[in-house]
């Protein structure tokens, strides 16, 4: 839960731009990937996939972990919290107050 | 409440891609602008706000209206709604679970 690492907006933006970096977060939500196994459905080189995954990692929107010969993927929360925390700053004050009361009411907005 | 309009996620991405975009709806979030409001601290004409604005608008962050001369512009929820949805989407199932729990507990992760 140590999570002290400042995201920058504009970085978590540029990376989501991507089609192929956000097809990568697609897979990797499903669960862990290892790089070729990232590499062969999109039709990319594994180097390809690796710029990408550098990228994500700036940004917190993946880690990857070196086993043995195998680097396995993940997505990683700290972008997407980074994104939650954008959003909700740009709600109209009313639609803050909204939330809340979707929160209270147990509901969130599936 | 009736948001029957499909958004592109590749759309919504593009339109946050840019970093004047995200300076109008910085502004936005505070309150309505009129179209010159915007346009002069952000030193960019009339014309180039009424651009990023269209693209705004299209994918659902921002909504016009003109009452009379003036055009005032104001934040939208329905992009919004659907970059949370996307995020979402793209959460672990161990993290779905724990906003679950987080919402149940009445936090939310301010």
């Amino acid at each position: 839960m140590a999570e002290a690492r400042t995201i920058e907006i504009a970085r978590l933006f540029h990376a989501l731009g991507d089609p192929t970096r956000r097809a990568i977060l697609d897979r990797l939500s499903d669960r862990p990937h290892s790089v070729s196994q990232l590499a062969a459905p999109l039709g990319i080189t594994l180097t390809a996939v690796a710029q990408h995954l550098q990228i994500l990692e700036e940004c917190g929107l993946a880690r990857t972990e070196k086993v043995g010969r195998v680097r396995t993927c993940q997505i990683a929360s700290e972008g997407l919290d980074a994104l939650e925390g954008w959003i909700r700053a740009h709600r109209t004050p009313w639609e803050r107050r909204m939330d809340r009361l979707g929160e209270l009411l147990g509901g969130g907005s599936s």
